[in-house]
């Protein structure tokens, strides 16, 4: 039976395309779910898409993978990356392999944003290479789980 | 063809007259629309004014004001100015003017409110002068954005 | 006629039995309600038992315990001890005798968690005991608001 | 008989309208002058408008606020904001309301603009609406004495 | 055989009822001592109570504990809470059960209050209860140890 | 009938003399004393003199000057100066004015020497006039509490 | 031939009297003169006494008593305490024995009032006798350039 | 004609294998090499593939980069990454897209791993895939420069 | 026509050859100024050169620079070079090179000497060349603005 | 005659061979006292030796040391270390060299047990060598007080 | 067979002798060459004796002592202590005890040499015993490893 | 006999000319070289030029400056600057009169650009002045040294 990954996304990224073109790229969030669908089928899995603005429906999400049984899930935190204690708790009792993932080098804007709390609980962290990005963290995931390309 | 402007208000104003009257005045939260709409009418601006306790809902409002064609946004975060990066990301992608108010001076209370995530990106900052700061602030807004009294 | 008190969760307490148990204990939320409701019952008290995973829905429980005119509130913030003024305000707005509540000592984790917004308002604070610390906290604020043990 | 106000400015705000007019905008102090002359007259005060590149005098000319019983001050520190306890203690011991003005939003320059000691007394704060800002302010400190518009 | 606790306080407990009545209650010493051996008489429990103002007599004391084969500790560390590596390390050494409590809410304090070496080895801390809080201390740790309400 | 006040000196001061005389001096702990009980005698006051190395002893003493309805404190407390909070807070509880002196001007000495603890509660300090600082203080003391010279 | 010490004020001390009375007391700067002068034939000493609200004009005074050989220097050096390198380094110039007096106990107010640039020259400090403590520090200063009292 | 990149390693790398295998894995450098050739030849990139355990080779290596003129760099700074300005400088002038990867979840260690000069000037930024992370980082600079897979 | 440079001075330099020889050399300010013209002369530049005590009348003399069409500033700010935003803001205004001097090696001082606002906006930055150092900055800046020894 | 020197142990030492023995050993402070002592017996030296929990106690030990006029100290300061000024002010004056010695590497511990205020004044500091340490410590200090091996 | 030890030098240790000799003594690293020698053969132990200024040879050599599985290592990192992540991750890598050793107490010089590196790795750490800490330091690791005095 | 100075370089100089041309200058170490021999020339001065990438073989040119009895050194230590205490060290063990140089304005770059090691032992600083500081450094250490142009 096919495992099933979950790709969260945070605040502001339903905005994809629209905001600051020139930093985040003109792909919508629509392009990156294709994107990480097609990474998916790439490796036999199955996928669970969610986007939320709010920081309790992101935890819920994240308590979903664990009652759901899903293998791994892959997060980009947005604006929580720097400020939730809660999704940092909410994955840390998933027991997950978690695969934390950013558009831009977060370590070249300002230096609020230098700071993760969720690289603490992250197996894995990627930033800078835009949309790309996710297909490589699909890729990495799969790696852990044991899922193999086809 | 009129333009429109966002008042938006953060946690807790929806108890504006219950809480600490002392420090916050007697008017209530319906008081203040009442004002900023009269205040809107001056300068010949619509008005959507809203309050939310929920962070991310407050995200949603301000992505809002840009689908809809705002002219620009009033908003009173209230405690989420000094911990929300989520609605500094919001704001910053609206590509509006936006002015920041608070009804006390905050930098005469607690360290942890004298920072400030939205005046990053706010074009004007206003503080202490009670509900009457809601005028000032659409007034000031109004000449940004070259609304004339009339 | 009885006196009510709230007795609020904050961020993935919902997962309860099933997070980490070697630090949390087994017991449910579910447990924690009958609990608290038999520690109630002792003192003659009425309860509201509420959880939540999204802060602003917290803030919201937190105004409703004042419009309701509850006589206390006993609450467990979660991962948004460490991060929310919005709760802070609420809980000041109320007036209420406050009960802060940890089922771990989180002075013996990560530094980010020694700090607690909440602290600043709560009568008293109450940390370690695993569960049985809800009843401890109800018991405490038995005393605070004058309910005698029948 | 009419209230008096101070309109106290510090240092370089001579220059104004010659320096980097890309931050500051053309308008000379002047022209400050005028518009604050204006907007006092429409809500019957009389004013006294000041400024001087020296802190010891801008503490002078507060004390002179108070000795000719003036109704109110607002106060441009410039670089003083950041640096000056004197004028602090000057204000302080006024007793007078204070409205604090800057011409651009501080909070989106370096660092050390970030934090004023003036913040501290003053009772409305106010930044980044240019000279209008000026006219604002007075409205702001008009309300808070009871100066009605005529 | 019975358990035995040992109950002890830190400098200038010897005054309490004398100190800031309005922060510390009216009760003293005396009376503390009586409520902890009522508690420790409910859940069977043979109690040795000392007060010091030196904090090498404490640290003898606490090493005491450990050689009379106590079963836990409950401990006010008052003013050396926040100074005293040397306590730390004797707690840390009897590899028993603390209870670290505190009569006020030391978290509304001073900063320098915010800070606690004693609560790096406490198994339970709890704050604010006033003197109530002794009992609440003594029930917490009986629950650890096994120790039944009679 | 004559007012009482104490003179309490901590730790090493009894090697006064001995202790790096070119800093210090060469007046022995004896000699200043005998300076102190004659400038006691010029205000018709009663004197206590103490000195100990032990934290908790100096608490004691300082409890003992409440008890003994002392008018006023006279404390050096040397290098419990920068760590007891204990002495801080005995001190506090005596709701007697207090003068802190130090021989030599700390502040131009080692940085962790630049923070007392005492001076949250001293009413007066002073520093850097040698042991002739004694006489000083209780002149200044005498002051405060009405004695006059006779 | 008598020896001259020059007692100098900062900002805001012209104002004495009528600045927070309740902190300050009600003597004028002009008691404070007289009270100086007293001391000063006491002791068989000259006096120059200045105030001003110009750091530069304080620099100019201080090298002046530099250049008139006087044989001390007294400042109460204001709010200039904690801002002024420039008073630092004309004091240092001077090679006189330096003593800096605050009226207040400046420990017990606003941190930023806790570092004084002076202290780090001055032979003696001494806060919190009120104007008296003018009195205590020319004896002081007596003492260190051996004036006899008469 | 074949572009080409270079794949860097820094100090220690060449223990790879035997280091703490808990934490590293067993692969060898030697290891690590093949897996990078495989992948570049799968995009058709051509590879320099060097360790040095000294700072200063490390950065003449990158600065043969930009004289062979490569179309890339793959570097593990190892230790480097937290203390070299020399490298981030090299990096700098090459011009090239530079891609930083760490072993390790570099967030989950010591504190000063958190800091990396490297990420300053690094496109993209992987930590924690483990040797894979190589390929993965190879894979994500092809695509920055536009080489695809055959 | 020649060109003009400023050489400004700030407080406590009117004391040079008096004030601390062995750190800062037996050359009096006037030789200062002769050095500086002859250098000037070796350039065929004209000069103003000033000194002053205070903060505000060296903001003037900048401003009076920009306003006379200098071609640059050479400035020692002594003190101020530590704490003054307003002489900074006034260099910034100018648009003018700067050059910024100091007789001693700052860094080799107090820790408050190590940061200066002064370079913020300084083309070329001095220290530690003694009173040798003014030709240095003049020639230095000569190249900047084009001007060719003779 | 033979010299002596002191060997001194701070609080919790009496109970070597019991605290936390993976950590401090299995030799008790009896067993530490032979081994000095056999070790001060090979370079013809005399020995005190001695353990106090009381800082003061201390204090006077080390004072003790040099009325008796000891030609050297060994001090395991223990958990005053850290925090003990006092000390540090008692081994200061007695002008003898100091060897500090720590059972473990106490680097490697907690960060606040990285700071010593006896490293101050020590001439030789020496930890993680166990017991052991105490051996190295007296040959250490009795090649710098001349004392031979026999 | 016997143990082998590498005694290794960092930079600038080659200047021994020559450098401060005040500081250092007068020994050249010639001297303390034969002086570890001397002690080796005490304890029947082959020695490895280097020197060099770089970084990365350091690490090359310590890396070289586990592949020719010595004993231990003894290690004076000089500057490298407090800048040198590379040194400690190769001495982790060795899995070998550790002795880092220091000419001169750093912890009384400068406070950028209080912190090292090296000391949370090193099982012994050893400073301020001059040239003679060489023979303590390899004495203490010959305990370590079993090595018995001949 | 002509006296000999040191010229050295730091890590990426060698790219000079190359790297960042906006910021650096078109010229090449070799036109750098040439500007120095001509500047050595007008002084009478023999010069030895290096560059090096590698901080340990700068350390070793330090100390040939001292053994070939060099006369001073002029360096430009680039990245090494803020990261180097092996430089600091060797240059303090030459005795020599020391210049530091850097091409930009290092003050107005990131903020780790703006501590230098160096500085703690240079006689003399300067930044900003391009190319050409080369020659004002060799200008300004002919005069600490007594060479006369010619």
């Amino acid at each position: 039976m096919a495992q099933t990954i979950y790709v969260l996304n945070g605040p502001n990224l339903n905005m994809l395309g629209v905001r600051e073109p020139a930093k985040y790229g003109s792909a919508t969030l629509k392009d990156v779910e294709s994107l990480c669908a097609d990474t998916c089928k790439r490796f036999g899995l199955d996928m669970v898409f969610r986007q939320s603005n709010i920081e309790g429906e992101l935890v819920t999400f994240i308590q979903e993978a664990r009652i759901n049984k899903a293998s791994g899930i892959v997060i980009n935190p947005a604006a929580y990356t720097h400020t939730s204690v809660a999704i940092l708790d909410a994955l840390t009792l998933t027991e997950l392999p978690v695969i934390e993932i950013h558009i831009t080098n977060v370590h070249q804007r300002e230096s609020f944003r230098h700071h993760s709390y969720v690289s603490k609980v992250a197996r894995g962290v990627l930033a800078g290479f835009g949309v790309q990005g996710y297909a490589l963290a699909i890729e990495g995931l799969a790696g852990m789980i044991g899922a193999k390309e086809r």
